[in-house]
């Protein structure tokens, strides 16, 4: 028989012990709970990056995984614990806004306010609800307790900017650098169909002051030492270097603007 | 049913194949075994990090948990490996006072020389114990064996200093800054009591050359920008900067003195 | 019962989704796998660096553990995937010579392209076939599916020059800086018995501009702030300075050459 999943997802870093005290605290209430770390190198604080790092790894889990995400800057503060179903998993999470990409994936997602104290530790800790409400909502989630004997459905929880593309009066497709990662690749907000729709030669795509006009199946065929595009594993532009860090050259940085233009007659279409 | 929990702790850092290696020599001793690890970056060699943190993580585990500390700078000399039960866990360390502030934490634990080499791998490696010696004998416990089939109770175990505040001739109570995590929070070895104890305005918290006064409930209270003490998740007196990193402030660095002196005419208890 | 156990060893790093993306995929497809990471901070593409790690760890772990190696510069091109069962375990990797150690360690090793498009995850992304190809085949041979059916077997494995020593016209045996471990440990591909053979006085070894002549039963042993020879737990010569780094001394790094010479009348047997 298959043992519950939980997934954790936090800015803790790996030195200190508070992933540790949360998965204490969850061994004890779900002895039979199984742990993978998403990661725990979120940039402090950083909301967006936790909520775009959750919505590529989860879709890779099995239905019922219980993914415990605590990047909460607002610790302590009035902002509310939340619990969200989608896609057949279930999120525990401050509403900060870390879920927007994962609900957004699923229209049908359901969310409640974390309130029922018994399923706290106590006393809670002013200063980390990560381990004693987070944790244990997310070990009683996993050890069986339906979720709606967590709290009432709310309808309102924090968003933030999902960061979508958009279109130029001139017909040009602005997006962002999504993401870099540790090989220097840029990945980028852009559907990946969006290039794959267009034959070679009728596009460049602009990131920072570079150009780039190829779109190469893997990065294995791109030539050595040039920036060219590839249809990412998240199903987005990727900007890339073969063998090198993209991320090293001058004007790349997190969050630079990248547009895909037409060449001379060529048309992008709509998004 | 539940499974055995080993937890790790360690100055092997996550480059190298040390941890893995301890991993796979306990799974080979008891397959149902769960791993969690605490960290493995504790500043190489610093037997009081790793104390600090695993009496920070160890409270947060199930009872029956086996905790395996190998931060070991003497390994092959004449230190001797230990076992130690204490609140109801078991801990498997070098005997170089890692098991400090766990063992003061608990005045009825119990502790034996870990003698019985028919539970080691061998040949035992003169610069490895983790895996020849401490793994498979914290495998061995998870797996049922007894602590007295390891070896005698001794009853002098290597203790390092544990840090506690003490109080100047002037009442005033003096600490030290005794963790700086991730965030940048210093933690220091004050008990979170003694200032709740008191009324604001009638104390001052000098660290390094700043000086705190108020006391906040969280950090999201704090203002932003400046130093405010709060009561930290370990039960101790932090100093924070709300969304700041208190630790790149002149003057503040890991066993700096922390003081807390009465204001005008209020009095300090005594501790 | 026993869980079927998969390590995982990448270049991935701890701060992207990319190892729990394949973490989640094998969750569903093998339920009841543990998983243990031996390192994802292999230097980015270093095939030589993963190969040395695998080789060390992988003898600690049980029969019939499965191991997962995704270092895979040439990921998206024509180099094939396979596995290989060697030495009671089975592997699964790019056939890029990361497994040249632990095929050289057992002879009767088997190896067969990974050709079975049914265990793949569909679609294939052309930049992650960790995912979608290597994570799927390792969750499905921990599940049971027995090695012939993932393809045919091949007798041309990639290999990597594994970095044997010589010995010179002179008698002098010549390795090199293998590994650099956390601690700045100097560990070089010259077996223990080299040295262990020799009575002290009847050799020297240089790495680099330095000169070693005393080997120590273990780190402890040894002079503070003096380089000194030891074996270590890989069954290779280390050399190290007792709570020092060696790889801080001038004229050390990766790769150096290390030659041991025979002193006066004494002779160096040969390899």
């Amino acid at each position: 028989m298959s043992r519950p999943l939980i997934t954790l997802l936090t800015d803790f870093g790996s030195v200190d012990h508070y992933v540790a005290a949360m998965k204490g605290v969850m061994a004890g209430i779900c002895p039979e709970a199984q742990f993978v770390d998403i990661t725990h190198e979120v940039n402090a604080y950083s909301i967006g990056d936790a909520a775009w790092t959750l919505a590529q790894a989860a879709p890779c889990f099995p239905a019922g995984t219980v993914h415990l995400v605590v990047v909460d800057p607002g610790v302590g503060s009035a902002r509310r614990p939340i619990l969200a179903e989608a896609a057949g998993q279930t999120f525990v999470a401050p509403d900060n806004g870390v879920l927007t990409r994962v609900l957004a994936a699923d229209p049908r997602h359901a969310i409640r306010e974390i309130t029922a104290a018994k399923y706290f530790r106590t006393p809670v800790s002013a200063t980390f609800h990560g381990r004693d409400l987070f944790a244990p909502a997310a070990a009683h989630l996993a050890a069986g307790v339906p979720p709606s004997e967590f709290g009432k459905l709310l309808n309102d929880p924090v968003l933030i900017d999902n960061s979508r593309p958009r279109q130029g009066p001139d017909g040009s497709i602005q997006g962002i650098i999504q993401k870099i990662d540790r090989f220097g690749n840029l990945i980028t907000n852009l559907d990946a169909a969006l290039l794959t729709s267009l034959a070679e030669g009728t596009w460049r795509l602009e990131i920072g002051p570079k150009t780039v006009s190829k779109l190469a199946a893997n990065y294995s065929e791109m030539p050595s030492g040039k920036l060219v595009a590839v249809i990412g594993s998240t199903g987005h532009v990727e900007v890339a270097i073969n063998h090198g860090n993209a991320a090293n050259e001058p004007g790349i940085f997190l969050g630079q603007t990248v547009t895909v233009r037409r060449q001379k007659n060529s048309n992008i279409p709509h998004l």
